[in-house]
């Protein structure tokens, strides 16, 4: 068995509730295959400014540098968004994290499971068979770049920047993704127009040359955000910069049916964050409404992209496509022939799955 | 009757071949109408690249500044995007267009034929119903912002910026059109993380006090790409910056079947130019095959926008309606159920809808 020291930062909304259930998988598997999983907790986002000021206190990003691995939930409050001129801000937390972890790049595989195929609102025909891994870049872009208002606040701008070595490692890994996938990959940029997009077609253009066993495709982001829709079954992993990933990896939720079932990795440097791609959802947080499967999920790629481990993955999923295939839904991947009798809450989800596991 | 003069740009790809059944069903409902158009046409994009060296030559723009309403095809070339390092590209011209006219507001309304909802990727039922009139803004952003490259060409950058007076001038335009439609808008931005973009929701918000009729919601761009095919009635007017609208417009053509069915208006401080949003597809250039309704619907959009004539534009979209209810179809929006007899190419249907208005 492996020894590891896991840091669990639960965040924002719902983000506590979903993580007690990542968490409770974690141990039941290290249990189950004789590991041995240490927890430390943090605070980030909302919930550390609510008590130190700060949206990432510096204990969190001591402790996330001391860890194997990190399980995070979600951050955002509506708060602040509905305050333009907010000076502190939760997702400032998780951007500085990502930065000074080095995690540049963000996978988010589009799981399909076959039971969920009726909640998406895309016709099964035009679903079935989907299987996408997105590279997002994470830590450049116009989410990095420097922000300036003008003394008069009648100006504002965000520099959208990139340097060549940081589309160098993010476009290799998702090559080396390719390679033993698909072996298709599609680099999304808006080239006809961006400076910045330019650099990058020119970098995966280069990169390219030394995966001739990899069929490369570069596609603008308008006619992506369509394809994606249109036919999904076309794309095998996608490379794109940190905000046209943003947008596509979203939109790509209904895929899989809905947002509550995806998990994504962040990985670079050194320490590997897992979370899933929804959000704080403070319109249903502390109801027992939200669905736990994003953060098993992420436990999931914990297990195979930081530990390695693939078995150990492979469990988890078994134990949710088993929930499934009885017919247990949450509330968001319920639709009308759902026997209304296996809606099930956050609590009683996460049991079910650890049901299943055992 | 009206006088008017159109200047014609048929542009690149199937530019042409859209244009002329645009042109022909301005020529056809001047006669029914005894209205007096003149025409005359103009090079842009890889076309005027081809003849001039320049992308937007000075005697088009002359032409355009002299006339009463613009009729565009399409603008593109495969060429420049494979060449990331290409120093004039045919989309300089229509950037440069949109600015010297002043064309800051792009309208680009979601019609759905009830015919075509089988065409669609996404469930008839979640379709049924969508309704949406999209506000781009045209002439600010990341588009027109400072491009950087370095010396060593390792870094790139483009500077997305806003300044008020330009989010107030297509915000207003986008009020007004809600409170004479649903009375909902849905303005949508990235201020968790943009100044941008918190710049702009600090106007909206401002604005929105002088609109009390109007419901006003901020939305983030990733939540909206996923909103927009997870359920697309809940929209009715949506206002986004230049960016942002490029990638949801291009995904919303999934709620109307295809791409080649959506039309758009730009307007702003003169000359109004009218376009199908579809882009050049040098794939199918030439070979009969585009749509031409994008096209035709583009001519329905300048009578009502440019002429306010409601009367002229009905009648337009109700021949496309008829000649679809009847069964016709391009191959793009043809389905399973489809009589093979009945699939047209570009030709036929610009015919096709030709007698439909007579
Ligand atoms: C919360 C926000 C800053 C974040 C992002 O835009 O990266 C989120 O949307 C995500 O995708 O992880
Ligand atoms: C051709 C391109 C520059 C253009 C844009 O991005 O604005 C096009 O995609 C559009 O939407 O009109």
């Amino acid at each position: 068995g492996i020894k590891k020291h896991i840091l669990v930062i639960p965040g924002d909304g719902i983000g506590p509730e979903v993580t007690t259930w990542g968490k409770a998988v974690l141990e039941q598997i290290g249990k189950d295959f004789g590991h041995e999983f240490t927890f430390d907790e943090a605070l980030m986002g909302h919930a550390a400014i609510e008590v130190t000021g700060e949206p990432l206190p510096d204990e969190t990003l001591a402790k996330a540098k001391a860890s194997d691995a990190i399980l995070f939930g979600a951050i955002g409050h509506i708060k602040y968004d509905n305050d333009p001129s907010a000076k502190v801000r939760p997702e400032q937390g998780l951007l500085k994290i990502r930065k000074e972890l080095g995690l540049y790049a963000n996978l988010r595989p589009i799981m399909l499971f076959d039971e969920l195929l009726g909640a998406s609102s895309l016709k099964a025909e035009i679903l079935k068979g989907t299987d996408i891994l997105f590279f997002r870049e994470l830590t450049g872009d116009v989410y990095f770049g420097e922000k300036k208002r003008s003394e008069d606040r009648n100006t504002a701008s965000d520099l959208m920047i990139y340097h060549r070595y940081e589309v160098e490692r993010i476009a290799t890994k998702a090559f080396e993704a390719a390679r033993v996938r698909g072996k298709r990959l599609c680099s999304v940029d808006k080239a006809n127009v961006l400076e910045a997009s330019r650099l990058w077609r020119e970098v995966v253009q280069e990169l390219a040359k030394q995966y001739p066993d990899v069929e490369t495709e570069h596609m603008f982001i308008d006619n992506a955000a369509m394809q994606l829709v249109k036919n999904p079954k076309k794309f095998d992993v996608v490379l794109t910069a940190n905000l046209f990933g943003d947008i596509l990896t979203d939109e790509a939720s209904q895929i899989a049916g809905s947002m509550g079932m995806l998990a994504s990795a962040s990985v670079g440097d050194g320490t590997g964050f897992f979370e899933p791609i929804h959000g704080s959802a403070h319109d249903i947080a502390g109801q027992d409404k939200a669905n736990p499967l994003a953060s098993i999920l992420s436990v999931a790629l914990m297990f195979e992209i930081s530990f390695g481990l693939k078995e150990e993955a492979k469990k988890i999923t078994d134990a949710i496509d088993k929930a499934l295939k009885d017919g247990y839904r949450t509330g968001d991947i319920a639709d009308a022939t759902t026997d209304k009798a296996k809606i099930l809450g956050t609590e009683a989800m996460g049991q079910k799955v650890l049901e299943y596991l055992s």
